[in-house]
């Protein structure tokens, strides 16, 4: 078998081998029981205690307060654009949307089907380099909540601290879940796609404060009601089993080595390395995002010229680092290291950017 | 390792075990290119191939013909209940439904949230024990569409030919897709859960005339309207890559036993043995459904006592046979016998019935 070969991918991204090689065993024989993880029925007792025992780890790790549910959904982040308005707005209501970034302004698209937006701030005419300090904006305090993406994966830019107001917040933590600790009681809403920071693609962990759940239209679809799913353990139709058990998995790894504070110490290191290598190339790389904001999970950095960057991206390619080129919108490189992202790639990467910048200065 | 037990699980249900065997290999280390398979990028060539072949396989199993799409789309069957009356009717427009079952009774309550739905037939007053003849109900020709469940997971019938109506029909066939050929072209839409007859939970296959894509509501999220997905080749957010993974493998298997047509007649005489011990059995094991209703994927059948039924289950059980307990809208006893599920497995399960109907009768 080749060695594993560093993967910088945003998402769908790099996920611990020890978890990868776990559910090679159960998808064929779970616990020994001559019956595939995948095989069972959710309403199994087995099944039940992997989906029970992956909501405990969660509201261990992330500290999740009594009078939260966390649901397990489908339909990725995306689906929660429009199932968060949906649930918590009516027409005449006001939400506060911050503006950092592809994911905030597709949320907020959504959200204008539902109630009365407002957007304070908006980094867009920056190409979203930044997001806003505390006092470049002002929640309007009638807001139902206020809105922000924690971490822009494309633009390579994080919420430092959580914004500071009263307004309840909601966030889009798809890309940093679990990589620091969070206030949990601040928020009304917290969901992230598990693809990046806690799994494989297809399931969305979605931690709602439980008086929320009232709040919804009793016309609208029973499976866009956030109701609907806390009734039932996220249990009213057949959740998406093999993703759920992959982020209880994710859980254990993250738990044994110590949970999200030690891993927030692990992140800062990895991210250092590389913004350090960044800055200190005179001025060969060049980051995308202002210091300030730069994110801990995505580090975006260009260099002198396009014929530069793509040949960048095919030595690393060819040198066993994968997933560099940047979104589209951005260009230049990305290298995403979300919590499983080993530091040891990140050293191998920055030798590498290193003798390329030297070959090519 | 254990023998594998007879998994008669009504869904998530028994899959092949070789397709189990590959995703073992490929989750740690796909096509041995040093990454896991759900750690590839949805917009990775290695997952873009994994896509398209699985898409083709399904056209070509089939028989889908041009001017359809196929669609992967999360949240369950359960979704489809609004999807479709909230992309395809009007306020004013009229569908058809009929209700054999307690997932078309679903799918009528939301379709009501849509437009004006008429049922001219239903089997609620006889616990669902049959699904009707064609000269059993008129459909209003004023109908955009006749919505039917082919197979009922849960009272165990099936419609042994599709509907004759002029109307475009519409089928939740979650329960029997790939057991038999079907003429896609009278379809304006099927679609099926994947945790039957196609892999494990968490996609939903979906395929629709491509002329309905454009009635859709421009008012409604962007996640929920079937153009959406359509344009993006499924692609539009992260789709669930390792379940569509796993339909692809099952599609592979499928072909090489022959298709639908080789499955359909496997089917059969897998679900004629037990119909024959069951009928044979002089009244101590009793179809629940009619005769000429009975569903080839899902047995259902009651014992002469609850007691009798509680030890069959225990001593099925203690035997290897899992699953076996009927759903409580039914009680009794289920074997769902699905496309994956080994002939062999319903031979031991026979011989089980006599045994124990000669013990207590």
């Amino acid at each position: 078998m080749p060695k594993r070969i560093y993967n910088f991918s945003a998402g769908p991204a790099v996920l611990p081998e020890q978890v990868l090689r776990q559910a090679a065993i159960d998808i064929v024989n779970f616990q020994n029981k001559g019956i595939g993880l995948v095989e069972l029925s959710h309403r199994s007792k087995e099944f039940m205690a992997v989906a029970e025992e992956c909501e405990t780890l969660i509201r261990e790790l992330l500290g999740v307060p009594a009078g939260y549910k966390v649901l397990f959904l489908q339909g990725g982040a995306s689906s929660q654009f429009f199932m968060i308005p949906m649930n918590l707005l009516k027409k005449n209501q006001i939400a506060t949307y911050l503006n950092t970034g592809t994911w905030s302004k597709k949320a907020i698209k959504e959200a204008k089907l539902f109630g009365q937006i407002e957007v304070p701030y908006s980094s867009e005419d920056l190409n979203f380099t930044r997001v806003p300090r505390d006092d470049e904006y002002t929640v309007n305090p009638a807001s139902e909540y206020l809105y922000f993406v924690s971490n822009n994966t494309i633009f390579g830019t994080q919420f430092q601290k959580m914004p500071a107001t009263d307004v309840m917040l909601v966030s889009d933590m798809s890309s940093d879940i679990f990589s620091r600790p969070v206030d949990v009681s601040r928020f009304g809403i917290i969901y992230a796609g598990a693809q990046k920071n806690m799994g494989p693609a297809g399931v969305t962990v979605v931690i709602i404060r439980e008086d929320l759940l009232e709040r919804v239209d009793e016309t609208i679809p029973t499976m866009l009601k956030y109701k609907t799913h806390a009734k039932d353990d996220s249990m009213f139709n057949t959740p998406p089993c093999f993703a759920i058990y992959c982020v209880g998995q994710v859980m254990h790894w993250l738990k044994a080595l110590g949970g999200v504070e030690a891993m927030e110490a692990r992140n800062r290191k990895k991210a250092n390395l590389l913004y350090e290598a960044i800055d200190n190339s005179g001025g060969f790389y060049r980051g995308h995002a202002e210091k300030e904001s730069r994110s801990c999970m995505n580090v975006t950095f260009t260099l002198p010229t396009k014929d530069l960057e793509t040949s960048f991206v095919r030595e690393a390619t060819e040198q066993g680092f994968d997933g560099l080129k940047g979104h589209r919108s951005v260009g230049g490189c990305r290298a995403s290291i979300y919590n499983a992202f080993p530091l040891e790639g990140v050293e191998r990467l920055v030798d590498f950017m290193a003798a390329f910048a030297k070959k090519h200065q």
